[in-house]
Parts: C-alpha cells; sequence; structure tokens
C-alpha cells in the first residue's frame, strides 16, 4: 500500500455517478464502471465515500439515490428528469462533503459555483462539440483526463489518472483459443466492421459482444456477416461472459475509427492474458504497448499481420502491465494525490 | 395606476424567460410572450428587471444572456446545452437579485435550494407526469398558476396570475368579416381537426394559422381538407399577421382536446373584438364568459350552434373583459401582490 499525506478518516467524498445505468452497471457502462471502481478503492482504504448512484446500485460506500433504475434500464425513467433530480441531489447535499467527485458529464458543472465544497471532475469523455462552451465557462474547475490523448485545451487539468480495472473480475488465463473477439458497443465509431474483414482475411472466427447502439450499421454492416460459423454476435455480455469469450481469443480486435479515451476493455482483456490488437488512435498506445501486450494497427493489412504475430505475445506481460498501469490501486493511487492536491489548494484558498 | 406597497426602486427582479425562442417571441412561443410582458409592465413601472433571455431579445430591462439565439430558432444550438448555461447563470448572479421570477419548466427549481434569493416560479404548464416529482420534491418554493383549472396538488401556490397581453398589439376592430378563424399550434391538443368540422358544417371558411407541431396529424386529418377556398392553411403569423386574420373572423375557434391551461389567443382575439368558440376544458371558462364574450361548448354540434349564435356578442364587451382581466396592467397588479407577499415572507424568515 502506497503512503497516505492525507488523513482519510477526516474527509468526506461524493462521488457522483451518471444515472444511465446501475453503477456498477450490469454489462454496457463504462462511466459506471469507473465510477464504481473509484468509490470501491476508496473504501478499501478507509475513505468515508458517498456513492450518489441509481437505487438499485451496489456499492460497500454509503448509497444516496434519488432515482430507482437507470434511465437507460428502465422506460419509466425520463432522463432529463432523472439528471436533473439527481445531479442537483449531491449539491445541495454539498456541505455534508469536503470533495465531490463528479464523473457526470458537464450538466454537473452548472451547479458548481453555487457551493463552497470543491469539485472535481474526472472527463470521461467529450460527446460533442456543442457541449465545449460549458467546459470553457467553468475550465478553472478541477479536472482530470483519462489519458493524455484525450484532453482539451484551456482546462485546469490537475493529472491524468488512467481509468483502473477490478483485477479479480478478469482472472489470468494461460492460455486462449483460436477466435477474434470484438468487445464493444456497436457502432461505426467502434469498427465492428474492420474486425469482420480482419477475421475473414486471416481465416479466423470472430466473437462479436455489446449492444446495439446503431441499429442501421448493425444492419448494414454487421448483420450480412453472421453465420454462426465464422462471425458471430452473441448480444450484450456481463464479467462471466467477457472471461468466456477470453478464454476463447487468441486477440482482442479494437479496431475503432475515432480516437479513443481509455478503452476499458483493452485493458480486461490483457488483465486475463488476451493480446489486444488496436487502431492506433487516441488513448490507445497509452493502453496497449506495441509488440509486449498487442499491436498498434493504422489499418485492416497491418490487423492482418499483427493476427499472424500474436504468439510473439507473451501473456503474461500482457497481465503486468494491467497490474502496473490499470489495477484499482494505481488508479486510487492518482486519485488520492488529485485530492491531496485539491485539498491543499482549497486551504491555501481559504486559511 | 395601483397603489403599491413595495419601494419598487430598491427591489432588484430577475426574470428567467425560456431559451426555445427570442423573448417576445417573433411568432409561436407563449412562455417567452407572457416572461417578456411581465418585464416590460414591471419597467414600466420602476423596477429594476434584469431579462435572462437569448441574446437577440428584445427588452427595456436588462438583458443578461448566454444564448445567442433560440434553440428552436437555429439547430447550432443545443437545447440540453443552452438550458444548463442560461439557468445556471442566473443562479450564479443570484445575490445581485431580491428576488429570482422563472418562467422555466422544472429545471430551473434543482438549482433554488442552493442560493439565498427567494424564487417564484409561474408555472406556465406541466408537460408530462414525469416531470411531477420535480414539483413534489420542490413542492415548499413560491409558485404562480395561470389558471385556477391548472394547478397541481400540494403545491405552494400563492396566487393565481392570469397572463397579461399586450393591447396595443391588438387593436379593437368595430366589425370583422365571415370567416372562422384557428390559431395555434398544428397538434391533436389544439383540436385543429374539429375546427375542420365545424367550418364545414357551418358553411363557412376556415383560416388556420399556427405552426406544424406534429406533422403526421397535419397530413392526415388537416392537410386532406385544405382547398384554398373553404380551409385555408397560412403557416405561422406574428402580431400584424394575427390582426389580419382578428379582421377577417367573425369568430375564433379554440376546439382543444386536452384541458387548456391558460391559451393567451382567446385574450387576444377578444381584445381584437373578436368572439371566442372555446371547448370548456381548463381555462377556457375562467377566460371565456360564456355569452358574453364567446361560447363554451362541449362538442362540434355545439359548435355549429355557437357560430350561428354569434351576432348576440357585443364585439367590445369582448375587449372590457380583456381590459379588466387579462391586460399586462392587471397582470403586473397580480405579481406586485406576489412580490410583496414573497417580500413579507422572507423578511420574516430571515429577521
Amino acid at each position: 500500500m502506497p503512503s497516505h499525506n492525507i488523513a482519510t478518516s477526516q474527509k468526506r467524498v461524493a462521488v457522483l455517478s451518471p444515472v444511465a445505468w446501475r453503477t456498477p452497471p450490469r454489462q454496457y457502462g463504462a462511466w459506471e464502471t469507473v465510477a464504481s471502481n473509484v468509490t470501491e478503492g476508496l473504501v478499501a482504504r478507509g475513505w468515508d465515500v458517498t456513492l450518489f448512484a441509481t437505487r438499485d446500485s451496489v456499492t460497500r460506500a454509503q448509497l444516496h439515490a434519488v432515482v430507482d433504475k437507470g434511465y437507460e434500464e428502465d422506460s419509466n425513467v425520463n432522463p432529463k428528469v432523472a439528471e436533473y433530480l439527481h445531479i442537483s441531489e449531491v449539491f445541495e447535499g454539498a456541505g455534508d462533503f469536503d470533495l465531490i467527485h463528479s464523473h457526470y458529464d458537464f450538466m454537473a458543472l452548472t451547479y458548481m459555483r453555487l457551493v463552497k465544497t470543491p469539485v472535481l471532475t474526472t472527463v470521461h469523455g467529450f460527446s460533442s462539440p456543442k457541449i465545449m462552451p460549458v467546459y470553457q465557462k467553468y475550465s478553472d474547475g478541477y479536472f482530470v483526463s483519462i489519458s493524455e490523448s484525450d484532453r482539451a485545451s484551456g482546462l485546469n487539468y490537475l493529472a491524468t489518472v488512467y481509468n483502473g480495472i477490478d483485477l479479480s473480475l478478469y482472472p489470468f488465463q494461460e492460455s486462449g483459443g483460436d477466435d477474434l473477439i470484438f468487445l464493444g458497443r456497436i457502432h461505426p465509431d467502434k469498427g465492428v466492421h474492420l474486425a469482420i474483414e480482419v477475421a475473414c482475411l486471416s481465416g479466423r472466427r470472430l466473437i462479436i459482444a455489446g449492444i446495439i447502439q446503431d441499429q442501421a450499421y448493425f444492419q448494414k454492416q454487421v448483420e450480412p456477416h453472421i453465420d454462426a460459423q465464422n462471425v458471430c454476435y452473441i448480444g450484450p455480455v456481463g464479467v462471466a461472459g467477457k472471461n468466456e469469450l477470453f478464454a476463447r481469443g487468441c486477440a482482442l480486435l479494437h479496431l475503432n475509427t475515432i480516437p479513443e479515451r481509455f478503452g476499458l476493455v483493452l485493458a480486461e482483456a490483457n488483465a486475463a492474458g488476451v493480446p489486444v490488437i488496436a487502431m492506433d488512435l487516441g488513448s490507445c498506445r497509452e493502453v496497449i504497448k506495441h509488440g509486449q501486450t498487442g499491436f498498434l494497427v493504422n489499418n485492416v493489412i497491418e490487423s492482418v499481420e499483427a493476427v499472424e504475430r500474436i504468439p510473439e505475445i507473451d501473456r503474461r506481460a500482457c497481465l503486468n502491465r494491467v497490474q502496473q498501469h490499470f489495477s484499482i490501486e494505481t488508479m486510487v493511487d492518482g486519485y488520492e494525490r488529485v485530492y491531496s492536491m485539491i485539498f491543499d489548494l482549497e486551504a491555501k484558498r481559504r486559511p
């Protein structure tokens, strides 16, 4: 355990998780996954944490909920109503906390100046250029980026803290199978169509798992290739399903077409010992060490070549890198340093 | 002018208008119309008012804007981003005001408890049962209803203040024409199809004006009847267009199928001397005096009978009733009384 310069027991932290899904999510939901991992990691180290999340969330922290279920999981929940009620709730209780750690999108920023409690925002992604005016207005807040590549200019970043995964969920597997794996949202951004192409050219089976976020894309560019033999689609999977996939996989194909912000699944696959072939866009080169935990590629041809070179990768090296850089412990170390900075800055600001 | 028990010059009021449209709107936009009328009415009486609205708004108050144009008027404006930036802005400046008068929807309520300045919310309508949890949470706020009929149980209503219109915009016309008029959103709630039926049965021309809010409804239930002779659709109209319509009209048909919340257009028509035939739902019986300023009906047959009885209506009586109950002056009287109540209540709360 690292040394702490904060008397953790004296500080009260509110973690604001999104309410699109349960925290942690049952299947898809990267932001809720990270918010959960931060929360549980802090609790394990003795921090006094209150998690603001859906009422069906699972946590060892104190749970504060005003929304019963994730709005993506229950059509009775109105997203706009849920968001306003949920976000305002943590700010109304701001006096009870020494720090609000927001994993919410830009919306939470707009309450920040109305409370005295400092607010740290982990930016999990800029969903659209249209939201940037909000970040610009509140650029003097405290921000953390989840990769060096996913940064907007002008924001007051205190650090990059890589997302950490719960390694116990993805046990290391000494050997894998022969299949290629795609694990992610079915959306053009994620390059499912490229993974299909690579699998065909490599003469290997591709197993696709994930929620269909773009139905038209699925119908046009994915579904026609599905044949239960060479290209299979198994729908969204939870942790158990991911581990089954990792057992069958020789490599994870992550051929994103836009810059990746972090890529949790890359770390999850590596933790299980599965090498990753990732498009060299955005954060992928920060998560995957080329030639050591997988390969960074620029196109389909390079991907096919990378599939041939999979045997060069030492599966244990994949795990080692995750343990070192992308574990909950490493992430919580990072956030403890950031919290410390904030408490120091606030103490100077309000002597 | 009524007597004031408030030293208006010492009190600073922020009026929060929506940013769907400009304030006042060019054509459609009832909430922005009322927010504008309240603002200009207060300014005319010497109040220190800051209007929070789109940057292209027109006002004699101080204008505070962070959104360039209404999100319904400019597709470059992201509604969610605009709303969060706009609403938070007034609350961040709360210390500069003695009262925030919100004409916004439920969203503004969620910032209310983070500031000391009292917030009065004029509820212009409950758009969906799904937003009610927000009103329930903040039910101890200060609320005004715009009609006796449009009230939710449990809210701390201080008064009903009827919407007031700018009578100078709709000059009285001694005589009208022979046409029937429909003026409103093209939406099933507004009963355009019923107006068409009544016009056909009455053997009178119907002129329809308004934005098409429900395209499918327009195509199925309105467009097939349009023939430029008996049923005309002229699109949305501004003030000048409304007055032209009022000149041609023997009556306004307002056969809403759900309870009306207030019905600005009823008062506008009456101001111009045009009788109104209105479905007896919601606030219509508060705005229209049966047999005096128009007729309250329950179905198409009664509407057709009412058209026959139009000559019984004294057009000047229509104007008189608007002058008495639905003018800007009457509305501002009402709000001054409510402001006074709030200042008294706040003084007792914080001695």
